[in-house]
């Protein structure tokens, strides 16, 4: 099969298009599907975004952080931002890092699969300069905000598919001031440009993250739908503000008690789900009630857990 | 799977074995297992062989040599060894091609699958100038001499597997004196020195690749299998002077008409099968009698045909 056929362009657009729907990555980024693992990136991001800038300040919290580190010292004034502490435990308060506002980005590694360290939340922006994220192993894993970034990026193959495809997610205004000596296939202008059909992509691999994709989405459809459907049959009991059209397969707020909620039996649902060892579920405070989130990391097991909690509720409540 | 897993480690080992076996790869040659397809090798190939010569030779014959030049301008200075013509359809004579004796090497395309020109034969050498050749389109697809060449390489899409793979074959001794600039997942000496493993290479698609391996190496046994087993039952008016242990599974001489050869018999085996359409029998003039060429060209339905015409043969002529 060509990788320019309509049958692998309709591939392409529809990985693509889940993946952009399932991280809800905004509009002014592109998403290229390229080839030679975050590694390869561990170039191609100073290659791409140095542009003017003399340095790039990096966050180095693990084996991964320091490698690009290293890799990027062939292409610009790598500068830490912190001095790391081997062994890699823990990540200094941002209030005492040593940040460049004259830097070309910031980078960091959300998750480092050989320490354990994983950074809870993106670090703060500072004067605008762009945060660069290896997300390679907690891909999809949990919510990510695209906010404050100009470069996501990782190998497909912890959560995404398999090895030989890497997905690069850059705000298309920091692209096109790449170093001359960049290698083709990791220009990101010519990649963009030419829709990561510029030479044959990583075709099985981007298939099979779309099965991957499709798998998520899902799967996440499959929990919310289990959670939504308890809500229809409670006939008011549990009542879903939210246009069916418009539901969240990921955040489920609801209120108990019927539209406007009633907060003694609230409080009472969500003490009687700690007590199963099922936390956050109170609603986030602008909206009140109840939240259920089901990212990936929730089970089907854990959502009918949830589930049958909430019958058992209103089985006990209904009459309040 | 880990790509350091013993279990990965083994298909790696037995891929690059089995490509060593059917390409007959010289000892004094790395198989490198990359990412980036040959269009990144477009880059590679002068960031790894430059070292301290100032120019490189290409000849232009069609869509692909003509992008690895236009790549290569970006290390090199390239140096055309003939004007070349466009629509590409064919390749000027040898002879008048403009070679330069300190070239860091020779490039040819030796299939140019847009143009459909392919050299029959690889160019000559030019006082030890290497040769670089990209055989993607044809890997495997005919007899390759690695001699005079210095860099071998491909996608592994059109004939070993699946796109994400690239396969490269360099000379030892050439790498080593990469530009400070090479990407590390484009330094040969790097890849080399780690195996293939210096980062997770396309572990999925070297896996396709040893299947496709294992088919033509079982393919062209049970083509053999099949003229060296008539050869067998001829008791003797078929003759194999191959020690059976080391029988080409590729190239099958014999004779007809006992140990020696009956130059008759043989003559008219010959125009037999001419006139059937199966050419190319005639034994190389160093060693006279039959050769049966059983390339992956050859399909078991020609390698049928041929052994029936055998049987037929030897039915009609048994008593010479």
């Amino acid at each position: 099969m060509s990788h320019r056929s309509k049958d692998f362009t309709e591939v392409l657009n529809a990985t693509e298009k889940l993946l952009r729907e399932e991280m809800s990555i905004p509009n002014e980024f592109d998403v290229l599907f390229l080839q030679g693992g975050a590694t390869g990136q561990f170039s191609a991001i100073p290659l791409n975004l140095k542009g003017d800038k003399e340095s790039a300040d990096y966050a180095i919290t693990g084996a991964w952080s320091s490698k690009s580190a290293d890799e990027a010292t062939k292409y610009i004034n790598v500068k830490h931002v912190f001095s790391s502490q081997k062994p890699f435990t823990t990540i200094p308060d941002e209030s005492t890092w040593k940040r460049d506002a004259l830097a070309a980005y910031l980078y960091y590694c959300a998750n480092e699969t050989v320490h354990g360290v994983e950074f809870s939340s993106a670090p703060e922006t500072f004067r605008g300069v762009p945060l660069v994220a290896d997300i390679s192993s907690n891909f999809l894993s949990r919510p990510f905000s695209f906010e404050n970034h100009g470069l996501v990026f990782g190998g497909a193959q912890k959560n995404l598919g398999t090895a030989g495809l890497t997905l690069t997610i850059v705000r298309r205004d920091l692209i096109g001031k790449q170093h001359p000596l960049t290698p083709a296939v990791f220009n990101y202008a010519e990649m963009a440009k030419h829709h990561s059909v510029y030479n044959t992509p990583s075709v099985y691999g981007i298939y099979l993250t779309k099965l991957v994709l499709e798998w998520i989405r899902d799967n996440g459809g499959a929990k919310a739908g289990h959670i939504y459907e308890i809500i229809n049959i409670s006939k008011g009991f549990y009542y879903s503000p939210v246009d069916p059209k418009y539901r969240s397969l990921m955040n489920i707020p609801f209120r108990i008690g019927g539209a406007a909620g009633n907060e003694e039996l609230e409080s009472k649902f969500v003490a009687g789900a700690l007590q199963l060892g099922m936390i956050g579920l109170k609603g986030h405070r602008s909206v009140g009630g109840i939240r259920a989130s089901l990212y990936n990391a929730i089970t089907m097991e854990e959502t009918m857990k949830l589930g049958d909690y909430m019958k058992d509720f209103f089985e006990k409540n209904a009459d309040y």
